[in-house]
């Protein structure tokens, strides 16, 4: 849904709404600058464009110089996703860090659904938010996934290890993703397409682990090395 | 890599280069129904399009009603697929019914790759065949994978089973697939994303096995099914 002038986006900053980013003119001038602090406040994206951008995206023809983008999505919280456990054998969490690409959240939504993960944690900022194309390439998954939209991991990831979840990290390293036994409370982390999973996220997993790659390409689209880890915590739960 | 022109496209026709496909104009007239027949008979798709398409597809802007596209990309034989093995616990192919899909070709070659197999079938018709951007969302797989691009997936099955293949399709139905024995030659056979594995395929496959699905939501994108199946192949052969 988009939200179009000056008041009215203002307006928009002052619920709880979701708001996927809000798109500024460069170099617009006078209350501009008040709606920028507030989304800065609150967390949420300002990308700035050209003028031919907005107008383009506009479907007023009175934009004042911004447009914000909202979903009806309502997210849930990291406690819903801990307490709703769907098998008996434990909590399965997934954290996305830095997936930014639509297609690739939309298929982990859908990776988690059909493995029978609880939810996932997605960020603020560095992730793409549930707008309406990651439900549409979700395939109908996120209508049922449990997805928590967290300021900071690092919360996230304490939350879970504070109710007994052993958080690992997927990536290169040195552990063998099937050394592991995965009873017991899981949350697997995942990184972005570009740069996987990041430092300061790493250094907050319990357990950095690798799926085996036998061939000259060194990785994985994300949500296929998801979907490989996933299976693998379901089938050693079956 | 684009070529314009009636007789230039003719022939190309007349090598053995690979054509993905040729534009034509709709309602043209003359020699057009000559290229038809040739591209026709060599099993090439004929795409019909407005002038304007052409026009702007046209680097020369002398396409005279047709434009072919093909690649560089040299594919290999089924042969050398079943003759070189990267694990000697035995041969690993992966082949694709319906694949049309160039993000799923792409993703599917990396998976490849990335899990051992020894290369990737695909068909003329029904896939999308190994052009640029399905190299470029490969991500250096389609450099390394072997690839054969045929006319018959029946043909190729029945090379695969006359070489001690066993042919697995991967669609819902009875059979587990983590209650399979995936030692020796294992061929596996993905579907599209629309319609998965055709059933005259299936009728030629030795098992369907199916991934467990614990969601609401009935099917994983073709390339992440194909992810999780592929590396329970390599799993077992560890």
């Amino acid at each position: 849904m988009k939200t179009e002038g000056r008041n009215a986006v203002l307006e928009l900053l002052g619920t709880d709404k979701n708001i996927d980013k809000i798109l500024m003119e460069k170099g617009g001038k006078g209350s501009l600058s008040v709606i920028f602090a507030e989304a800065r406040k609150r967390g949420v994206r300002v990308q700035y464009a050209e003028k031919a951008a907005l107008d383009k995206e506009s479907e007023t023809g009175r934009h004042q110089g911004v447009i914000a983008f909202s979903t009806d999505y309502e997210y849930f919280e990291v406690e819903d996703i801990i307490a709703d456990k769907r098998s008996e054998k434990g909590g399965f969490a997934i954290l996305c860090d830095g997936v930014e690409d639509v297609h690739n959240l939309g298929s982990i939504l859908r990776v988690a659904e059909c493995a029978g993960a609880d939810g996932v944690i997605i960020t603020k900022a560095g992730c793409a938010p549930v707008n309406e194309s990651v439900i549409r390439i979700s395939a109908g998954a996120a209508e049922h996934i449990k997805v928590a939209r967290v300021s900071n991991l690092r919360t996230a990831i304490d939350k879970l290890k504070k109710s007994g979840y052993w958080v690992y990290g997927l990536e290169a390293g040195e552990e063998d993703i099937y050394a592991q036994d995965f009873s017991g409370n899981v949350a697997l982390v995942i990184g972005g397409e570009d740069c996987g999973v990041r430092k300061v996220t790493r250094s907050l997993c319990d357990k950095i682990v690798a799926l085996p790659l036998n061939g000259k390409v060194n990785s994985l689209n994300a949500s296929v090395a998801l979907g490989i880890a996933a299976y693998e915590v379901l089938r050693q739960r079956r």
